[in-house]
This record gives structure tokens, C-alpha cells and sequence, in this order.
């Protein structure tokens, strides 16, 4: 077993910040109770500890390879995902009328949580699937869904996003893929797709039987930018009407990707319609797809900020293993001259207690994210409104701790942190593509201070900071930053410019998001203190006191960066700046 | 051209951080005159930006192979090592008795900032000959000068630094290299090494006709730890008495490691007297290694943290270009929808702005450092002393501010940052070895707060806050961030336990790094006002004021956490924090 799922850590998060309890109290997430819940997260820990963590090395050393159009995954993984389908944990969430367990929210991040702590670069493959089941889900005719849905869900078959074009990346207005309708009868609303697409995950492989594309592009007389943007469904194979499969359509994977990480996540260059003969089907109204791509997307965020806390686990474990390890000089002072394991030395200690309080409190904000939006499902407006200003927090921090984790989890390898044979550069370069991708953190942070500072008339933000202050007035350094972040964005409403805010927009999120997590260790420690987590009572109130001590005030010395204007940095023009 | 060497900010960091123009003045750097430092520093970075720039790609796809015995570099990396030795440019902070040009470590600074910024993994060949170089100059006897020195100085022999071993990593007292006394007359002085030696940078290759290994080993019934060490000088091919090359030592590379970056720059297991037949002689006073390896390391400290910069500045000049050739929607809020190059958004400037601050600030720091250096070789012994407090900050600091900038440079290339073809990765990956080699950061800290601390009974740290509060007057957070740094000093002073100390070195040595860079980034700007730098008169202000206004809070939020003591960090016991 190369680690140990940190089942405990996320029973307690998902009891405490998700509030898994009082969600299966109502009709529809009934079975949530405690027994299933453990069940789950036990479950799954174990089989990603066993099935997909051992592939995690082979992966990034083999990778995924394109071989005369066939995307070719190293030995075990199609072995690994046929045991996945199996054992049915591609269905958590999904809906039951289409196969799925219509469990919280909550538990699909637990599932996905164990599969990339184990395989960050193997879990894109569900982890894709599940926004192409949540498009079809809520913007899906029924046709569509009944076609497409069942084996989604069971995963038998994967899917995909493609938004990105080369020149259309942050920018998916720009986009220029085009759909032309092909006509009445039995072809109407299907339609041939042509364009290519880029940084498509998982866009090509033979784990699933079929892949089912997403695929955005323009009908034409379209009009430009955003608001001319359409979905489509684009299998890799097409479905017959009794549901078999049909020849192939014309959808090819171009090219993969040479990668800084996550190697064994082909990372597709994708072509549709080379011999004009790719057809699709529209998802939703036309015109209409950017806001279909945003339903999976938000969700997708928080899957993504769930990678920083997988990979923060998972460099943590490693990080305690080698320190454990590794006898390296005797303790300063000390009147025993005898090396000691390395994790005995005062400074190696901060930077693991660091690790774990971070990893930690972004598994925190993960799961009280997650069970906003359950809430959300469930019709309580405030509750969905804070899952919204939460969702850019736990993607941009949490995938922002995520390297930091990584990179404090080389450091304390020394020399053999460097070396690749260790593991330890491997989930630092896995890490850097969650601050990237799904909307940069720059674009989280731009969400934060735009959408979601002005929702519900301003008062989805300003009563979370309103709550944390409240609840936290024995904390007095947590407290404090809570008002300093209700400063900040009492100033961002009241007085800053747009630029201005833009410009203070990241260390903003920082800020708040640290605020946030702080918080939900807070309750995390009540609840342990209460007697909640017996295995947990000893390490709980070290890590949550580091989080509180050192991390928080740290956060608050952002303060004067996030309303340091814009004016500064526009002080100099473009051609100055550029030298 | 790649990049463009950053010629007029390290000419004015020469003059006014270092003082070049008063060094000058003396006898012994009277040839470090205007015109000579210009001549060196504009002719350092073309040789570099042509001759070394255009083989760092290829040195990251092809690396260092290690083929029968031998290691291959590719392509180019003879040709361009030929040129770099006929130029002189191995000579210029080397005695002239020796071939040297004898000018001042300041101006050898910029000739490895130059050659680094170009290719990080090659300059690592020129950069530990330095060290060998130092070591023969200050501890070897006349023969081994005569013998070696006029070579390694011109660059025809390269050296290399021998410390570590599997078991002995931070704690060099534990390695177990032997050296046996082979015997009297011809013989004398001559021992017989034997033993393995591993991280050994361009520890074996071509590119020179000899090497010139300077290896750590223990004499017969040497002292146990770190006073039993002893230094010898190993080469790799025997020198015969007029100074030709004779038959070849028992000395062989036995593997070169798989690591995350700086692929071009071999790193050897190295193998000494596997036939019990490697001869090596004697540097210095017996049991008296460690000390004569310190001569060598405190430069070497501050060339590693030159990487810092050199990555820093790499990875700006490369962020700087992609954001003005990428264009990607319109500038929020603005009436004209054109999409623009994405230098106009404001969190790209932000980011583009900080990576910029953050790296003419380390520089600002390192040759700051450089003069100090060299002011305490004419006998100044304040400016001594105080060299030794900033060896560690350009050390750690600057190498953090390397892998920080280097991310920042990733970011701003969105996804394109994850492709390696871009090379931004590239820097990223290369920059993550900076903050461990050399004594680790943690290693670093741990200095600052024990031995620096403590240095002239505590005023060489007192002097240098006091002397940033005083001149510093003006601006306010720097000021308070120098005062807080004064008192964290003076808690670790009087009050702290060892531990408490070393608890708190790491965020203490980032605030006091982040105080001094400041101030002479507030110096650089005075010099710029006053008509110093007409070139940078646009600039040079913004950055400065982006490091004063926003990195120098975000440090003085660290006082918390260097004042926190290590009662937390042993709250929980060892196997509680394993799990």
C-alpha cells in the first residue's frame, strides 16, 4: 500500500462541514445515513489504495501514448477501470432513474477525493464523465439522456468537455468550431460538427467502450462571442436505436500533449469532421450553450480544487514516510549526540504540521463547499448562494496549497526530492495543472470579485464573513481576519474601480478562503474536542492550531495587497513594462 | 536571441548595491573601473544570450547520458565550453598570479548571473569550478596551486565538490569516504581514496580535458563526525611533474540521477579507488576538510542563490513575452470589446509586475551580498560580518523568489505553461534544485538563527535592521517590516530556546530578506531619481514601488509565525503526527 486513505480525516469533514446528517434527513438524500456513509468512504479509500494508487508511478513514467489513432494507457489501467465500473462507484451521484444512487454531492467529491489522492491523472477519466452526465442531466432531451445517460453513469462509457481552441482558451467566446444542421426527418437535430479542439482530457482512450464528446460550436448566423455558442453530443461511436453501437464517427484524437504532469491523462488534441461527417446532437437550445457548459463547470470546479487536497494528502503521507525515515544529525542542543529521524528537527516539523494543516483545512473548505450545493439541490437559496461565492475559493486556494503542499513535500526529501525516483517531484508536477485548468486561478479570483461579490445584493458575502466573525470570536486572529476580509470587500463595493478590484482579486481570495477554512477547522476541533473523533483527538487541535496560529495571520498580511488599486500597475504603460 | 540579458538593472545594482565605483578605489580592485564593468557585463551577456541560451532547450529534451564510463552532453555544449574558456571569462574573480584577472567577486557574480539566466544547467560547469578554485587558492599548499590553479582558472579543468554520501546528506559528518596514507618520499602526502560519493554536479564529462575533484574523506582514526574530515584533491587524470596529463585515476561516474530538472548538468554517483589504485593528496591541515569546504560554500551560497535570480529573471523575460503576443478578451468593463494582448489585464500585470519586483529585488540583495564579499577581503570587518548575515538570505530567499516567479511565469501562460514545448516548465522544474543544493533552505534559516544571530555578540544582525529602519525612514512598512524584524531578532535573542529559534528560522529569514531587498531596492530607486539610470527611469520605479507596497506587507504577516515557538510544533509526539 503506497498510502493510507485518510478515511477518518474525511468522515469527520464530511459529518462536520458537509453536514451529512441533517442532508439525510430529507426525502431526497435519505440514504446518506451513517452507515452508508462509512461504507462509502471505507469503500473506496481501500479500493483506490489498492487498485489505482500502484499505477500512479507507471503512469507518469509511461504515460498515455497515441499509436496510429489509438490512445494507449500503460499496462493495468484498463484492468483498474473495468474494476472501478464494476464495483459501481462511477454511480454515486448520479441520478436513480438512470442507473445512478442519487447520493449527495458530497460523497461523489469523497469517491473522487480517494481516486485522485491515489491517481490524480487516472480520476480525470471519471472525473470528466461527470460533468458530460451533469450537462446531459440538466440540459439533455430525453431522448439524449436516455440514450447516453445509463452507461455514463455506470461508466461503461466516458465523456468529455471541449470548450478550448488555440485561440480561444480563457476566452471561449472566441471560439470558432462550427455546426451546420443536416436536415428534417430522421436527421433533424443532428447536425455536422467541424473544428479542433485543444487540452481535451481524456479525449481519446480504450478504458470505456465509447467516449461521448461535449462539444461546443457555433450554428450558423450565429451571433459572435458568447452569446453564439451551442452544445452538442458527439459520441466516438455512434448509438443505435436499441442501444448497441454503431460505426465511428468522425472524431479523431490529432495529437497528445507533451506535459509538465499528469502524464497518464491524455491530453488530447481533438479533430471533428476531417471528412465532413461528424455528426452531433444539440443539447439545449441553441445559443444557449455556454450557460449548459456553466451548469457542469461549477461543479467541476470544486473537483478541480478537490485535486489540491488530494495531492496535498498524498505528499503529506509520503513527506511523513521519508522523515520517518530518514536519520539525518542529532537534534540541535540536544546532549545526545545520535542522529535522529529527521521528523524530530524543529524546522522539518513545521513544514509537516504545515502540510497537514493545509491539506487539512482545504479538505475542510472542500466539504462545507460541497454541502452548500447539496443544500442548494435541495431549494435553500442561501445555501446555494454560498456555495457559489465558496466555489472559486476551494478551486483557486485549494489548487494553490496543493503545490505549495507538493513543493514543502520535496523539501523535506532534500536531494532525493529532486530525484525523480522518489515520487515526491512527481506530485509536484501532477499539481500544477489544477491552478491552470477549469478557469485559471486568476479567473477564479475575477468571479470572486465580480459575480460573486455583488450576489444577493452583496449579502452572500458579506454574511459568510459575518458568520465566521461571530462564530470565531474566541479565535481572535481568525476573527480579525474575517473583518479584514469584510473590509476588503466592503471597499470593493463601495469605493474600488473594476481594475481596482481585478488587481486585488488573488490576494483577496487568498485571504477569504483561508478565513473560511480556518472556520470550518474551528468547528472541525469543537466537534473533536466534544468527544466526535476519537482517532482524530491527539492530532486534530496540533494541526487546526498551526492552521490558526501561523497560517492565518499570514493571510491577513495580504490585506493591503488586495486593496492596493490598480492604479499601480498601470503606472507605467505596456511598452515600458514589456522593455 | 532567447532572452536579453538584463544588462542596465545589473549595472545599476553593480553600482549602487555593490558599490563598484568604491571598491574601485582600492589597490587591489583598482582595474574594476566604469569602463571595465561595463565592458564585462555587456560582454558577458551576449557571449551568454548567443552562445548559451540557444542550447538550453535541447540540454532539457536530450539531458546528460551516461554511455561506457562516459557522459555525453548535447550537441553544442563542447563548442560553446571552448569558447567560454577562450574568451576568459572562467578567470575573472581569480588571483593573477594564476592567470587570473583578480577583480571582485561582485563582477564574477555577474558573469554566472549572465550565463545562468542563459542556461542554468551549464552554468552549474563554471560554477563549481569557482568553488574548487577557492578551496586550492585559500587552503592548498604551493604545489597543488602550481599544479592545478593556472588550469582550473582559465576553465581548460573543471572542478567539482565531493560531500555527500547516501547516509551523509545535511550532516556531512557522517560520511565514511577513507583516505589511507600511501607513504614517505615521492609517495608523501599521498593517499589512497576509497569510497562512494553521490550528487556530484558535473561530476564527470568531456567538455573539459581534466577534472579536478576536491573530496571529503576520513584520515585513519580520524576524530568521529565532523572534526575527523579531511580534504583531498583527487584528479581525474594524474598531472605530471611539467604539468601534461598522465594515465587516468581510479575514479569513474557510476550512474547520473533521473531528476526534475537541470537535465543538462549531470549529477554522479561517483565511485573513488574501485582497484584500490585512486590517488589523492592532502588540501590543508589534517581533520581540517570541513573547515576548508566552508571557505568554498559561503560563495557557493550566494551563486546558488544567483540562480534564484537568474531563473527569475529567465522566467519574467519569457511571461513578458508570451502575455504581449497572446491575445484573449477584452479588458473587463472596457467599451471597446476587442479582445487585447493579455498584458492589459490587470491580474496578468499583477502577476507580470510581481515576478519583475520580486527578481530585481533579489538581485538587488545578491550584489548587495557581492560587495559586502568583497569589502571584508580588504580587511573591512563590519561589511565581513554583515556578508555573512545576508549569505543565507540570498541563499534561501533568493532561490524561494526563483521557484515563485518561475510558477508565476507557468501561470501567466495558462495552459501553454503545462506544455513543456513552451519552455516555461522548463524553469519552473530547473529552479526547484536551488532551494535544497548548497544546504537546504531549512539549513539556511537554521544559520541565520544560531550562528549569524549571534555574530559579533549579536550587532552584525542588530546593525543591519537598525541601519534599514534608519534609512528607511521614508517609507513606512518598511520601516515597521525592519523593526519587526529587530524584534523577532531580539525575542530570539533573549528569550527563545533553540528550538523556539529554529521553529521560527524560515519565516524570519524570508521577513529580514524581504526588509534588506527593499531597502536597496529604495536605494536603487534614489539613484534612478536621481538621473542614475536614465534607461530605467520609466521602470524602475514601478517595480520598486510593487515590492514596497505589496510583497513587504505580505512579509511583515509572517512576524506571527516566527515568533510562535516550538511548543506547538511538539504538542503531538512523533508516531501521533506518523499516523
Amino acid at each position: 500500500m503506497t498510502y493510507t486513505p485518510a478515511t477518518q480525516d474525511q468522515l469527520l469533514a464530511i459529518r462536520v462541514n458537509a453536514g451529512i446528517e441533517e442532508l439525510a434527513r430529507t426525502e431526497k438524500f435519505a440514504a446518506a445515513e451513517p452507515d452508508m456513509v462509512e461504507a462509502i468512504v471505507e469503500g473506496v479509500g481501500q479500493f483506490a489504495a489498492g487498485e489505482f494508487a500502484p499505477l500512479n508511478r507507471v503512469g507518469d513514467l509511461e504515460g498515455a501514448k497515441l499509436e496510429n489513432g489509438v490512445v494507449r494507457l500503460p499496462e493495468g489501467y484498463a484492468e483498474a477501470y473495468e474494476a472501478y465500473v464494476e464495483q459501481g462507484w462511477n454511480a454515486i451521484a448520479s441520478p436513480a432513474e438512470f442507473g445512478g444512487q442519487g447520493l449527495p454531492f458530497t460523497l461523489a467529491c469523497n469517491v473522487l477525493e480517494n481516486l485522485g489522492t491515489a491517481n490524480m491523472a487516472f480520476n480525470l477519466l471519471p472525473m470528466l464523465s461527470v460533468g458530460a452526465i451533469e450537462a446531459l442531466e440538466h440540459h439533455g432531451s430525453e431522448d439524449l439522456q436516455q440514450k447516453y445517460l445509463p452507461k455514463l453513469v455506470s461508466g461503461e462509457w466516458s465523456g468529455t468537455m471541449n470548450l478550448t481552441e488555440p485561440q480561444a482558451g480563457s476566452d471561449v467566446g472566441a471560439l470558432r468550431a462550427t455546426a451546420m444542421p443536416i436536415g428534417d426527418g430522421e436527421h433533424a437535430g443532428k447536425y455536422r460538427i467541424k473544428g479542433q479542439k485543444i487540452y481535451i482530457t481524456w479525449g481519446e482512450h480504450e478504458l470505456a467502450k465509447n467516449i461521448i464528446h461535449l462539444v461546443l460550436a457555433r450554428l450558423p448566423e450565429a451571433p459572435e462571442g458568447s452569446r453564439g455558442i451551442s452544445l452538442f453530443v458527439v459520441p466516438k461511436y455512434h448509438v443505435n436505436s436499441d442501444g448497441s453501437l454503431g460505426p465511428r464517427n468522425d472524431v479523431r484524437c490529432v495529437s497528445l500533449e507533451h506535459k509538465l504532469g499528469i502524464n497518464a491523462s491524455p491530453t488530447c488534441v481533438m479533430s471533428y469532421g476531417d471528412n465532413d461527417e461528424c455528426i452531433g446532437e444539440l443539447v439545449g437550445a441553441p445559443n444557449r450553450g455556454l450557460a449548459a457548459m456553466f451548469t457542469m463547470m461549477n461543479n467541476a470546479r470544486i473537483n478541480v480544487g478537490n485535486q489540491g487536497v488530494q495531492i496535498g494528502e498524498r505528499a503529506t503521507q509520503q513527506a511523513l514516510g521519508y522523515a520517518r525515515d530518514r536519520v539525518q544529525s542529532a537534534r540541535a542542543g540536544s546532549p545526545d549526540k545520535s542522529p535522529v529521524a529527521i521528523v524530530e528537527h524543529p524546522d522539518v516539523r513545521r513544514m509537516l504540521l504545515r502540510m497537514k494543516a493545509l491539506t487539512e483545512g482545504a479538505r475542510a473548505l472542500l466539504y462545507y463547499t460541497a454541502g452548500q450545493v447539496d443544500r442548494g439541490v435541495l431549494g435553500d437559496e442561501a445555501a446555494r448562494a454560498r456555495g457559489e461565492v465558496l466555489t472559486p475559493l476551494i478551486k483557486a486556494w485549494g489548487t494553490d496549497i496543493g503545490t505549495e503542499v507538493a513543493s514543502l513535500g520535496i523539501q523535506v526529501h532534500g536531494g532525493m526530492g529532486f530525484v525523480e525516483e522518489t515520487g515526491a517531484a512527481q506530485h509536484w508536477r501532477d499539481s500544477r495543472i489544477a491552478p491552470i485548468y477549469e478557469g485559471t486561478n486568476g479567473i477564479q479570483a475575477a468571479d470572486l470579485v465580480t459575480r460573486k461579490l455583488g450576489l444577493d445584493g452583496g449579502q452572500a458575502l458579506v454574511s459568510l464573513t459575518a458568520d465566521i466573525a461571530r462564530d470565531c470570536a474566541d479565535e481572535p486572529a481568525l476573527a480579525a481576519l474575517a473583518k479584514d476580509c469584510a473590509a476588503v470587500a466592503a471597499w470593493m463595493s463601495d469605493e474600488a474601480s473594476l481594475d481596482d478590484r481585478l488587481a486585488g482579486s488573488v490576494p483577496f481570495t487568498t485571504m477569504l478562503a483561508v478565513a473560511v477554512a480556518g472556520w470550518q477547522l474551528v468547528r472541525q476541533l469543537r466537534a473533536v474536542e466534544a468527544g466526535g473523533a476519537p482517532s482524530l483527538a491527539v492530532t486534530k487541535p496540533a494541526s487546526v492550531r498551526f492552521f490558526l496560529d501561523r497560517i492565518v495571520p499570514e493571510a491577513a498580511g495580504l490585506r493591503t495587497s488586495a486593496m492596493a488599486g490598480a492604479e499601480a500597475l498601470y503606472a507605467i504603460d505596456t511598452e515600458a513594462l514589456l522593455g
